[in-house]
């Protein structure tokens, strides 16, 4: 969860007043199935695409959900990252998808495994991927396998879904260009202000060709009519005010530190093994030292009032070495420092 | 839609700037996925049920989908009332439910027709109804019929539904004993401050056994991970500062003349019968004389910009006779009187 002092309140409750005293009154009442026009205009604007282009609505596992059920038939074929984000799997798993899993490398995927699960087999309808900082491993592609990927997305004919949300929270190295910049025609992206604004707006934004935007529009209004208009058009509103910018460098300053002070606890504990240093994001992923027992480490974890994800969350097949994901945007430096004394040493 | 000016706009900013400045974060940040439990805890009082048979989501459209994600098999025997809230067709074809139709007369479901539905036949898994001022034919179910139904679903082991949205804006007439009332071991109760607060705040709730609503809370948090907790959050302060009361006595003043001159007009335009002379809710539901041609009514409506629902959408099958769903609230008296003056007599 981002910390609870990221959240720019006095702003937000500035916003609700703005759209109380205007004339408009859209943000009060039911609206588009794609979320508000505002907003949608707002958001293609920023990466430079029409706004017919743009579905927002409530959280971006809320836009996947509904990708999937208006895309996905049961037995589909679909890949996913190993590591993979815990909520995804569960997802794929309800629409009956044959999921398979690439292994995570600290420059992205194994090419091999890439290639290998494309072999002899009808192909995927899409590669799930996060990218940039990914959840929960960190790591980050580089720019020659994001390349790979889009080649053998073009070849094999499969769509790569891009989920970012984490890209703007850099804190060390050089941006890569995204799959969307790098090739729309195969790339659907999807983004959110939870980590930038506050998760409690739910808003989040899944960009595609016009076609697949219709469809996942057409599904949000089967199944909820409007997204959360209020709360998406509080969030327009703090965008058009020019707030994003900077929130993202007040962002960077707090959760900068932090990365480097969980990376020291995590040496420090010998708790094990990061899967990469990573550059940015929320997450540092670790593979357990066999001296550690995860079940031991998870008690100790609630007792001090930390409830971490199960490692075996985030793979389709249990995994050789336990693995843990440590979120450390909440976990200011001073807690950090109070976990290395807490936790007994293996 | 509700009215424009019905939306209490100063009331939710003073809301906000009370949240923006407590110590709460809750209303900032990711919650759990059966919604804000001060929102639940209001909700459970105001009904008195226990905190756990209640959740909170977005909008009762998200939280049936949610209710039926988690509940029904492809073929479930489901049943639904003629006409029915189109919303509510589509989902449960989506969720490949085997749909029969019960008839409504002016006093609820035509018995003969529930009866035959459920002889020879699995006992359906629900009945869905809007037994207060349904939606789209305004009907109210008279309490006789309501005993009825709680018997027919004792005996045949079937729950019942009862999406009550409408229920408080009675403006005519006594009202019933809800069916949560009457029979909360066989009911399951949706409800919305949709029509008493705002739309845009999506706050809806499902009251139900625990275990129907921890099975509900899991498919949302498999679906979203947590509602819209900001505009939840929101209603919850909305509510707690007594608001509810005062705004439901301010709609009744605003909503009864518009009712009362949407029967005079369409009296007065010989369109057709309605169903039934409405005693609340937003909508007149009116049966097209057989010289109304539903198609130009239609090109009529959109010319003058009103966007009407197709009648044949809240059956299962084609109606004999062409229905018209006229909602009242959003149109003043002052617009009614000049409907009067545009649509051609038939």
């Amino acid at each position: 969860v981002p910390a609870e002092a990221a959240v720019p309140r006095a702003q937000i409750a500035e916003c609700v007043h703005t759209l109380t005293i205007s004339n408009d009154h859209a943000a009060f009442q039911y609206g588009p199935a794609a979320g508000p026009t505002r907003l949608r205009e707002w958001i293609a604007a920023d990466h430079a695409v029409e706004v017919n282009r743009v579905v927002v609505g409530n959280g971006s596992v809320g836009l996947f959900d509904l990708f999937c059920r208006s895309t996905l038939r049961p037995g589909d074929q679909v890949l996913v990252e190993a590591p993979c984000y815990d909520r995804v799997l569960r997802l794929l798993r309800f629409y009956g998808a044959n999921v398979r899993a690439v292994r995570l490398d600290d420059d992205g995927p194994l090419i091999d495994d890439l290639v290998s699960a494309l072999e002899g087999r009808r192909p995927p309808v899409f590669f799930y991927m996060v990218p940039d900082f990914q959840n929960p491993s960190g790591a980050t592609y580089s720019l020659d396998k994001r390349k790979i990927v889009v080649a053998l997305a073009r070849r094999h004919g499969f769509r790569l879904i891009e989920d970012a949300p984490y890209r703007k929270l850099r804190y060390h190295g050089q941006e890569q260009l995204s799959f969307l910049d790098l090739a729309a025609d195969v790339t659907i992206h999807m983004n959110s202000f939870s980590k930038l604004l506050s998760p409690a707006l739910r808003a989040a934004y899944l960009i595609a060709d016009a076609e697949t935007i219709t469809r996942v529009a057409a599904a949000a209004e089967d199944t909820y009519l409007t997204p959360g208009n209020f709360a998406l058009s509080v969030a327009a509103e703090w965008l058009r005010r020019g707030h994003l910018g900077p929130q993202i460098e007040r962002l960077k300053n707090m959760y900068k530190p932090r990365l480097d002070s969980m990376i020291a606890a995590v040496a420090e504990l010998q708790l094990g093994q990061p899967l990469v240093r990573p550059e940015g994001g929320f997450f540092v992923g670790v593979t357990l030292n066999a001296a550690v027992d995860e079940g031991t480490l998870h008690a100790q974890a609630k007792a001090a009032g930390v409830e971490l994800v199960k490692g075996s969350g985030f793979f389709l097949e249990p995994p050789l070495k336990s693995f843990l994901r440590l979120p450390f945007c909440a976990v200011d430096e001073a807690t950090a420092r109070r976990i290395d004394g807490r936790v007994e040493r293996p």
